[in-house]
């Protein structure tokens, strides 16, 4: 490998230096490039906020000796700058309502495996769950997993014990793709330290991926992070057991959050393990499934393979963030009130209200008098 | 017992002749009195429509047999004229959407067991599903019917095998309160027979009733008429386990039209027993439930211990059908739309859309602008 330039080690450093993802480090980067900003984070000269965040770490700059310790690993940083940065799934971090700073898509991501990020996601299913898995909780995710990895998904997980180590070995036992979303792409010192093994694995089959490169402690906010990446990077999350207050359920609100469709497995109600889920679809945080067609039938309807989400990608392009999450936030068949529309998709009653007519103008969504509906009545989208 | 009186001879033979409800027959009877239309129904001077339903059995009067023999097993009958009668539950037949002729109310009950109807069915809850009930069905069975029965609600069932069985049981086991709806009341030849013993019981600590006499063949239609009682007589419907098309599934559709809360319990994935309340949930045709407290979650929205409903149902006296059938249909707490109300009780959307504005004058509802919902916005119910 060659040396990197300094674009990519300031990408490196920057990576780094934030404890955690920053909106106004990532506009900062975005307006003046990652140099600039990584000079002025060096130098202290950034604003208040984001010298707060990056203070703490600015004067460690390991860039150089992190993207070397990747490449050994057979692994590399990957960047707004690459072709292969899947920005489409990452978009949606944008239209995030009450954003808060740590609101925030990766501002890049260290990624252990030679296939590129774009590919892999395209049709990606996060499968996640309790590490305290009964028996039941193990057998329904292999089978979930291991069929949408059969019919070509990505099975995106966590790789904890229980059902996130189920659905990546059910989609590594089909030679499917699957790829484990790490609070550190650790592998040389795997956390947990049992799934080494397993991790090599994934990295071949599919991608190891980490906010933090090589050798960063896994603390606890790393984990939340990586929850929201897991659910940043899929169409859909399933979550196969869960108990009420859980790392699953933590992914399954950012999914929420995003606009991706949350999806849950039922099980015995004489069981610990499937309360959570049972708690989420009773309070229609999810939708009920049994089986990887059920998962497809919902992932399918925001999954880039969709001819009519291509289209309508092409039509929402240089358009709002709120248009394209309020867009995505719609049943794929039937009528929903902006209400509904609003609990779907997370942004407040009056921004919805804002987007509907900029929507309908172009002819992407209808009103009729039972409520909004996909589709524009008369016109057909491909027409447009 | 005193012989029957000529009124209550007619209610009888009435009651027999149809050959199930009847829209027109009880629209008759309610105008002209029992007397007279028994007479007509006799002499073939009834209408075309009734005569077609009636015409079979107009010339076999049975009714002083009947009245004999459901007397012999400690019985009656109960008609509209009784106090007994539970006028409220069955008033929801009345404003069916769609109403064709059979969907009515019973003309008439026959009833083993010595307490009054109406305080029998003030809290009832269905607990309903398959013959074919696994292990786990007949044991989460067993906790919630056990649980409502000890919190002073009365089971009722269809006193078939499995869940049905279960239900009773679990009930007459905590010295509750059950009902068996059956397709006759048939304890003396009791179907199915090896119930004999279980349907005793039930009549002593609750009743077994019937819109048919004792000694009625037991038919297939005369068991859809079953659940349609069933789902009528209940605050709530819940199905335990079924099978996609099944007499529970069809309870519950029962229940539905007549604006009644349906719960399904879920179960593994795996158990084919457990597929019909999946998808029920999936399909926003029921809400998930798990225990006996989140059954009457729900069935205390509409229950007549509520006192709220005290109240409401006293503002609702003199007033149409729809406006009852649509209040009952809002959830307890939050908004909803039109089309929502609309799919949860029944009506049409221009029925809920008439019935609405009466329900704000009254006070009942108010509307804001994220939807209707319950309660008046600004001045109390009680202060009506």
């Amino acid at each position: 490998m060659s040396a990197p330039d300094s674009r990519r080690l300031a990408w490196a450093y920057l990576s780094t230096v934030a404890q955690g993802a920053s909106r106004r480090l990532a506009d900062a980067v975005a307006q003046h490039g990652p140099e600039a900003i990584a000079e002025a984070v060096r130098d202290g000269t950034q604003g208040a906020e984001v010298s707060r965040r990056t203070r703490a770490r600015s004067h460690r700059d390991t860039a150089a000796a992190d993207l070397e310790m990747v490449a050994r690993l057979g692994g590399r940083l990957v960047t707004p700058d690459d072709a292969e940065w899947p920005a489409w799934h990452l978009l949606s971090f944008d239209s995030l309502a009450g954003r808060a700073d740590s609101d925030a898509g990766p501002l890049a991501l260290w990624v252990l495996g030679s296939r590129p990020l774009d590919e892999l996601f395209e049709r990606a299913v996060a499968v996640v769950g309790t590490r305290a898995a009964s028996g039941y909780g193990e057998h329904v995710t292999s089978e979930i997993a291991g069929d949408l990895a059969v019919d070509g998904w990505t099975v995106v997980s966590g790789a904890a014990f229980g059902v996130d180590a189920a659905a990546h070995r059910a989609a590594l036992g089909v030679g499917g793709t699957t790829v484990a979303v790490l609070a550190c792409v650790c592998v040389d010192r795997a956390y947990p330290s049992a799934h080494t093994v397993m991790l090599r694995r994934i990295a071949e089959q599919g991608a190891v991926i980490s906010e933090y490169p090589p050798g960063t402690t896994p603390a606890r906010y790393r984990f939340l992070a990586r929850n929201r990446l897991v659910a940043g990077t899929s169409s859909a999350v399933v979550v196969v057991e869960a108990g009420w207050r859980s790392g699953a359920r933590n992914t399954a609100s950012w999914a929420r959050r995003l606009g991706r469709p949350v999806l849950a497995v039922p099980g015995p109600v004489t069981s610990a393990a499937s309360q959570g889920c049972h708690r989420m679809i009773r309070e229609g945080e999810a939708t009920l499934v049994g089986n990887a067609r059920e998962v497809v039938e919902a992932a399918g309807a925001i999954g880039v393979a969709d001819d009519e989400d291509a289209s309508w990608r092409r039509a929402l392009d240089g358009m709002s963030g709120d248009m394209e999450v309020v867009y995505e936030a719609f049943p794929a068949v039937g009528a929903c009130s902006v209400t509904e529309l609003s609990e779907s998709c997370g942004l407040d009653v009056d921004r919805v209200r804002a987007a509907l007519p900029m929507l309908e103008m172009a002819g992407l969504v209808s009103r009729d008098d039972v409520g909004w509906s996909r589709g524009s009545g008369r016109n057909e989208v491909a027409g447009m």
